[in-house]
């Protein structure tokens, strides 16, 4: 593809004082109109090594009120970002609706120069691609605006740069030792932008390549770009995305069979004898794996749905009884802030992953979006329709990532749920748990359950199972909940 | 003090599973009630190594409502943690009103055994102490509950829980030869840890030495103070806390003298030509200064308040020009969001420091809190009287770090003011920048001359000097700004 760019083309200065003024002044006025309308944009800048990233974006900001931008210099994770999902430290970074964010280098970063570094598998480097195509295809569904900027000069032209800036005091230790090995190895690393750049081209995502020898002319492109883009969202569809066509880029995902929530047979019970033996094995066991986990640097990810009054909680506690303090966080999932209203849904389970070795035990997940979301009318069909795909794809991720995915149900029927509702309002501790929403939900028993039935159907994967938990009887559910988490740990541990 | 403690003390299996009941039971309902009323707390494990911290937290949270608290387990500082203030790690994990952070280990770590690893001067120790105790003398005065505690244990005890533990294959790995040293050295951390207890035995943020050879008795001492404080403060108090009487701790702040703002001559001006050339010789004085100031890692922080259209956003953009943006942050301060109200009014600022190496330009501050919290009665008078001093100190500790500082007040006059106002409502473009609050600010200009005034002359400090930049010419004012920070730089990096 950047064989086709012409590297000559320039720019005089008069010529682009001239255009950028018009262009400038609309930069300003659309930015505010974006944040009326709350539209996000992504800007990527990446490119050769001083090929001008940096001035361009400060051009670029200048002209934007600092009240709605980010500017995020991406260079290689920290340690502590390591122990994460790659993808996450770019899922965090995403702005809010409304406002923009630019990357002076991007995820981009780990699929062309951080190739050298790691010595990236041609696996790795696979999974890696369609990790990036599914993300800006969510991003870009939830209405995002994502620009890529391609910025290409010669192999002649940044020697010449690396040149000029060893030749000033100032700049000299900008340039290192691996900038001149990139340049050395410039055909190659060329390979490695093309490969990139193709396979990422995505109809929602095109990449805006720009021939960037002259800095004017590189600016030139890049503005009349943004403003273009700008206004046709503006003029054209607000929020709403255009829908990415015929573009399956991630691996086919046939969810397991699993049974309806009709045919669970509900009364399935353990006396207190049985269950307190159970207990205290389970929870010896579980803090042996705990301490494994740890040492062997294997995230878990215990994620909890069910009918209100389940014993979510109850069945959570009793697990982390089991567990140190140190290495576990449960993280119970409420209505939205404001903060995370104003972003793609996903964004704030990004933001609660557990470091690697450690537990995170979500009380109410992801799954909102398919249930409550979709039942309450808080987002539309198309939104919730597209979320099975995104959220099996969610959990692909971190499956790779290394983490073992475990998914319960915590079930009982209409029946039990009332008898527990009525207790909870006449025990005074515990009516604080009872709320007039709760019984608003009971009534929709009918549509929640078909509701259910379809995302266990479409969301019960190899990679993070569903398990329906039997819980009109409590001390059942604790041990089974238990047991099945014992069961994939040991699995996973090749016990 | 921790002489004193009786190490004997014991707890049988049955007094403790019937004491605990009752204060288990409290717990839960406890911290509902705390939620409510919105108070947070602290709680604050400190303590031998193996003295049982871990499972004494794992304890209490079990009965724990999890949407309340977070664990934070304090281990050395990451790497990039060490670019920041050391405290702003512990300001960053404050809970907001209503919940509660428990922290095994905390900032303690690092005036006891940190002081190994570190090799501490006893100037840099004793600032340590003087920034903890005024950290935790903000968080109390703002209503935080902050519970201290310190598990003891005898070094024999120590030793044989070591042991204990590595006798077990699954528990083997956590004793490290650190800990082995450190129990060898068991007298010098005992000097330490008392050094620590009697520094910072604070009338606000008492310690409560915890006999810990029996882990039940442990778990009663720490069970039943947590219960008494919430009781004592949710009977008592509410969200007012106990002022701390006669505590000065640290160094005494003498702010220098400054001008009235009536006092200063609005007439400067600077011509076209004049303004163009030096704008041009600024920019590039600071570009390269910027380069030398990541190089030595110095941080730099530029405070920006004023009246209302006094030029303060295109007084910014003429600093920024010049820099290079991966360098630099402008963080624009609004009113809080719902999750910035639910801490104290200084954490959002803890959380936007820069990085080492990194400039932060502050479009309005933290001194919203001595004006406009002040003049709307957003805080209570006694809350603005101690912020100046809690300021100071703030910027103390900038300082301390490494910082350099420096605050603008962004002057014009009311004719002025009143000439730009009308200018905006008459510019289709500019319109959005002027609204119904600032023409109702503009009435209250009285008032806030007086509340300014004041302000400057509170917060004057030798390290945070404020700097009135007269600016019914916007040209003079832009370019006496940026001398003043290009004098500023020269100075600290002895130019």
């Amino acid at each position: 593809m950047l064989e086709e760019l012409d590297l000559k083309a320039k720019m005089e200065k008069d010529e682009w004082e001239q255009a950028s003024k018009e262009l400038k002044r609309k930069l300003g006025v659309l930015q505010q109109r974006m944040r009326e309308l709350k539209i996000p944009m992504v800007i990527v800048f990446e490119g050769w090594g001083a090929s001008g990233k940096g001035s361009l974006i400060s051009r670029l900001i200048t002209n934007l009120d600092p009240r709605g931008f980010s500017v995020y210099s991406v260079i290689a994770p920290t340690d502590d970002e390591k122990r994460y999902p790659w993808m996450r430290r770019f899922w965090s970074k995403l702005p809010a609706y409304g406002d923009i964010a630019i990357f002076d280098r991007s995820w981009y970063r780990e699929v062309s120069v951080a190739r050298d570094e790691e010595d990236l598998s041609k696996e790795e480097l696979e999974k890696r691609y369609e990790e990036i195509q599914e993300f800006e295809r969510q991003i870009t569904d939830d209405g995002c605006i994502l620009l890529k900027f391609f910025l290409h000069i010669s192999q002649k032209e940044q020697k010449h740069r690396f040149q000029k800036l060893e030749d000033h005091k100032e700049t000299a230790w900008r340039v290192t030792k691996t900038d001149w090995k990139h340049n050395r190895q410039y055909d190659k690393n060329l390979e490695y932008f093309e490969q990139m750049l193709e396979r990422t081209d995505l109809p929602q995502a095109p990449w805006t390549l720009v021939s960037a020898n002259d800095q004017r002319y590189a600016a030139w492109q890049v503005f009349t770009t943004v403003v273009r883009a700008m206004e046709m969202r503006i003029e054209g569809q607000g929020l709403e995305a255009p829908v990415m066509q015929g573009v399956r880029v991630s691996p086919d995902i046939t969810p397991n069979p699993i049974k309806k929530l009709s045919q669970v047979d509900l009364d399935r019970s353990l006396d207190q004898e049985t269950y307190e033996k159970e207990l205290k094995f389970c929870q010896k066991r579980l803090f042996q794996l705990h301490n494994r986990l740890y040492q062997k640097k294997i995230p878990l990810i215990l994620a909890y749905e069910g009918w209100d009054a389940a014993g979510k909680g109850g069945n959570i506690k009793r697990v982390t009884r089991a567990l140190d303090p140190r290495g576990y966080e449960v993280i119970p999932i409420c209505a939205p802030t404001p903060q995370e209203k104003n972003h793609q849904y996903l964004w704030r389970f990004w933001n609660a992953l557990p470091k690697d070795g450690h537990i995170a035990i979500f009380d109410r997940t992801w799954y909102g979006r398919v249930m409550v979301e979709r039942i309450e009318k808080f987002c539309t069909q198309a939104q919730w329709e597209r979320a099975y795909d995104e959220i099996n794809h969610f959990e692909r991720q971190l499956f790779d990532w290394g983490a073992i995915i475990l998914k319960f149900w915590i079930h009982i029927d209409q029946d039990e749920q009332l008898r527990r509702f009525e207790e909870r309002q006449n025990t005074p501790e515990k009516q604080y748990k009872i709320t007039d929403e709760d019984w608003r939900n009971r009534e929709k028993w009918d549509a929640y359950e078909v509701t259910v039935d379809e995302m266990l159907m479409r969301t019960n994967t190899d990679w993070a199972p569903w398990i329906i938990v039997e819980s009109n009887d409590k001390k059942y559910a604790r041990i089974k909940a238990m047991k099945a988490i014992i069961e994939a740990v040991e699995k996973r541990l090749d016990l």
